[in-house]
This record gives structure tokens, C-alpha cells and sequence, in this order.
């Protein structure tokens, strides 16, 4: 950023450690059950309901996120919603976030500042705070952040209780992230729709604790595509999911980006992740909660299937594969 | 590692996110706390007491450990240690750790495993384990951890709470750490009663809960040094602390290794950080719990003096300065 001594052109080895958690904590709000906030030697938190459900995401720069592709306040809103989507997975409400940052020491100051808008801004759309966290130097910028929730007196929904004869539904979008990714390796910032579904995903908050009320066997968010997010229910549950394409359909909107790319939206509802919609099983019958939308069932066996034969293609995305 | 494709040549590239996931947590023993440990979306922890305590602390290779100077095994331990520290500071039991790591995809796994090793060593001390995390790939290593504890019940004692008039004590080691640091640096790797204290520094565990039941007024744990840290209660708290030189002493041992270095072992022991001791203060005349040893003592005003003076000299570490 050249000598200029501006505050925007400030970088965080000025102003240092303990300035840099100041500018990120301070003045914001937190939540009527945190205790104890930022700022001592770890934070205090009320769990109501006797349990605190708990999960780590860790994303990386050039890995999960682009600061070409994405805004610094968006990639702080994604990597809070990936966060949150776990914990609706589990049927539990979030209660609190901590985040682990590392960045290089020649980060701008203003990067960091927006990051954090972008964060605390997605965590009170559902009344939370950043209540800790670390900041570290790195050579690159990696954002480790721990959700915390409660179950209110329910069951948590694990990815194992599916059996033969349920209902296989999904909440949110499918594909949407996928295809925006696809539009972004290409050069090309728009449609919005598909680009912004990449940059910031809109899990189905609120969901996760209707399903678990519901009466759902199974939860899981789609983080990893349709079909490997089933496969492991069906793995977990000891049990087969067949996906009925009629049902599951194809939005006009990604097969129209689709077909400008010459690519194929089907595969990208199949196997697109990041979405962080939330797949789950519920009895044959009973009636599903409004966000849900019936899209196969479990049967006996192992694996999962399209209209009764497996998928052609790469299911999924895994690390360093 | 060549092209050798046996068991210990095989990078984490190679056995797949999962693959490794699997390494690293099946088999190993969950606390009776662990209502749901990993492999879901989020994992589940008792929260007996009705709140639960929090932190994360983010280790980077190059920068919070090397792998020339420590072991895998080691590094691993000094992760969990530097975390559970954070819940000792505040006089809660740790209950369970989630670790997200984010490594090259040509680490070894065999790095993996004995670093996994060391972090389940770490926790099982304490009679807890590693309920849920995160693997992903990275250009450089990075260990994010979230420790999660349970106050039985008291309430927390945070930095704030010191008051002219009380005791300062301290439980554990001072300058064990940077001694063994410095030994290090100058390329030596004994003696290892100081290498060891800053390849594995060990918290005096189960003195913070001590120090809660015995009425500490503030608590914080040693990792950037006495005097920087007792400058956090002092400005929490609103309250000068004064270091009595003569009660704090100098380690006979470390002033043999000053000597051979040409170093200050006094400087060490006052601004070393890493060493995880605990700081506390107790209103005078109350009987301090058996770890503790008294080191100083609150007053009027602001800031941090050894006999009355200010400390002549760098005074503790802070990232990026």
C-alpha cells in the first residue's frame, strides 16, 4: 500500500495484536446469554439446556475463499454461515461464535475491519456474537471459526437415524453456489443470483430446529453436494437413499446459465456443495415442516442412487483429492 | 519423501480428508461428558453447570513452532496445553476440544499422526478428548484449537476483579519457557529441563479451579509474560500491580543457562511468556490455595512495577509488533 500513513492504508503489524481484536470486538453487541464476552482468557456462555453443540470450520485464502471473487465482508458472511449451517444441522439453535484469524502482517487494516463486518453482520441476523477468538501472523489468511448452539430441551438430529421407508426432503438451494462458482472461473461476474449464492450462501436458518421438531431421523447440510452429503446419512444410518430427479427438478435459472456455459445444471443440483441447504429423513407420512421438499426416499442397502442407478460423474469435493 | 508409496511415505494428499479424519479420532476414548463426538455435522457436550467456557488459541508453523526444535508429539501437546490453560485462567475443568488443521497437501502422514498423538496425550490428561474439528488443505500448517469447560458451578474469575490491597500469587513456572527458547535459538538443544518447558510447557492444572474455591479476586495464565500479563488485570481491573523481586526469585537452573548464553535469567522470568503458569489475586490475609506463592501486590493507580519501578526493558510479545 505504498508509505502512505493513512488509517486505510494502515496494516495490522502497526497496529498490532491487542489494537487489531479492538477494533473487531469493541462496540458491538452481543447476546443476552453471553456471560462473559471478549477480551479475558476465554469467554462465558449460557447453555440452557445442559449441552453445548459444537463445530469448527476452517477456511483458507486461495483454498475456500478469492478476494478477487469475493468481497472481504462477504467471505467473513460465508465463513459465519458455513459455521451456523452445522449447527441448524444438528436441530439446535447458534448461541455463540469464536474465531481464530491468521493473516499475513502486510494484511490492511481496512481488509481485516470489513472481514469483521462481514462476520458480525451474518451472526446477528440470529442474535449472536463473536464472544472470543485468537489473531495470529501467518503467511496465509486463515479464518478458524467455532460455533457453539443449544438444543432446547430436543434431541440433536444426527446423520444415523434414517431407516428404510423414509423420506429423503431438502430445505434451501441446490446448485445455486456451484453454478455461481462455475460462472466466476470463467471470467464472468454475473448472473448475481448464482455469483452472490457463491459468495455469501443463505442456509435455511431456523430449519434445522423445525425438522428436529418434526420428528426428522436424519440431518445433514450440504456442504461437500446432494450426493455426498446423502451418502453420508446413508453410511451413518447403515442404509440406501435413492433421489427421485423428477422431484428434485432443475431451477430455469441454472439451467439457463447452464446452457450459456455449455455446462450441465442436473450436475450441478447433484453435486454442487456450499450451498448449506439441509438434507433430512423423516417417517413416510408425517407431514413435512414448511421449508422442506420431498425429494426421494431411504430404502434397504448401502449407497446413494438417482431414479434407481448410480450416479455417472464426481460426486462431491473432498480436501486435497 | 520419493516415490516410496509404504504406510509412512504416504502424504495426507494421498489418504483424502476423510481418510484422515478417521485416523485421527477413531479408536480414541471420549469423556462420559461426550454426548456425541465426531463424525456429524457438530458434536454435542454436556454443559452440566448451565454455561459453558470457551477459547480458541491458533498455532502456525514458523511462527508459534518449528519442527526442527520440537517434535510433531510435542507440538501437538503445546496446543492443548496453551488451550486449556485459557479454561484453567478462568477456574473452570476443561470438558472437550475441537481442532481445526490446515496443512500442505504434502505433509506426511505420519506428521499427522504423531501431531494427533500429542494433542489426544494432551487432553487425556485431563480426562477429555477431541469431540469434533476440521481438516483442510494450506500452504502453510496451522492448528486451531477451541477448548470448552464447565464451571461446576462457580463463577468465573476474569482479569477485572483485582483490588487495591490484595495479594499476587502465581502457580506454575515463570521463564522456564524463554529460557529454553533462547537455548534453542542459539542453536543448542540442552539442557533440556528449559528446552523441554518451551517445547511443552506444563499449566498447572486443576490450581485455576483451586483459585476460584479459594476466592481469587483475578486470574489470568502467563503466555505473554508476568509483566505484560499482569498489565491485563492491572488494566481490567483498574488497579496498579507491584512485582516484589525478592519473593519472585530467579531458578538457580536458569541462571546457569543466562550465564552460559550471556543472558539475563531475571529478565526470563519477568517477561517471558509460553510458560502457561497462572497469575492470581487474593484479598490479603486469606490463605492461598497450596500451588500458589505470593509474587506481589495490588494497589492504587495504573500499570505494572517490580520494587516500585517500572521495568526497564521489552516487557512481554505481541503478535506483529
Amino acid at each position: 500500500m505504498g508509505p502512505d500513513s493513512s488509517q486505510d492504508a494502515q496494516t495490522i503489524s502497526q497496529v498490532g495484536e491487542f489494537g487489531l481484536i479492538d477494533r473487531v470486538t469493541s462496540g458491538r453487541a452481543q447476546s443476552p446469554g453471553t456471560a462473559l464476552g471478549p477480551g479475558d482468557d476465554a469467554a462465558v456462555l449460557s447453555a440452557p439446556d445442559g449441552r453445548v453443540v459444537a463445530s469448527t470450520d476452517v477456511l483458507v485464502e486461495g483454498v475456500h475463499f478469492r478476494f478477487d471473487w469475493s468481497t472481504p465482508h462477504q467471505v467473513g458472511r460465508k465463513a459465519v454461515a458455513v459455521n451456523l449451517s452445522d449447527i441448524n444441522a444438528m436441530g439446535a439453535v447458534p448461541t455463540g461464535l469464536l474465531v481464530g484469524l491468521a493473516c499475513p502482517p502486510d494484511t490492511p487494516v481496512a481488509l481485516v475491519d470489513e472481514l469483521a463486518d462481514g462476520l458480525w453482520e451474518e451472526a446477528q441476523q440470529l442474535g449472536i456474537g463473536l464472544i472470543g477468538g485468537d489473531m495470529v501472523s501467518s503467511s496465509s489468511l486463515t479464518i478458524s471459526i467455532t460455533a457453539l448452539g443449544d438444543l432446547q430441551g430436543r434431541a440433536p438430529v444426527t446423520r444415523s437415524g434414517a431407516r428404510p421407508g423414509d423420506v429423503v426432503a431438502v430445505a434451501g438451494r441446490l446448485g445455486w453456489a456451484a453454478a455461481g462458482l462455475a460462472v466466476l472461473g470463467r471470467g464472468f461476474r454475473s448472473p448475481v443470483a448464482v455469483v452472490g449464492a457463491h459468495r455469501v450462501p443463505e442456509p435455511p436458518y431456523g430449519a434445522g430446529p423445525a425438522a428436529a421438531t418434526g420428528g426428522a431421523t436424519s440431518m445433514v447440510d450440504t456442504s461437500d453436494g446432494l450426493l455426498a452429503d446423502l451418502g453420508h446419512i446413508a453410511e451413518a444410518s447403515g442404509v440406501a437413499v435413492d433421489v427421485d430427479s423428477a422431484r428434485l427438478g432443475v431451477p430455469q435459472r441454472l439451467t439457463e446459465v447452464a446452457s450459456a456455459l455449455g455446462s450441465d445444471a442436473r450436475h450441478w443440483v447433484l453435486t454442487g456443495g456450499e450451498d448449506q441447504a439441509l438434507i433430512a429423513t423423516f417417517p413416510a407420512g408425517s407431514p413435512l415442516p414448511a421449508e422442506f421438499r420431498e425429494i426421494g426416499a431411504v430404502l434397504e442397502g448401502t449407497g446413494v442412487t438417482v431414479d434407481g442407478s448410480p450416479y455417472q460423474g464426481p460426486a462431491g469435493w473432498e480436501h486435497w483429492r
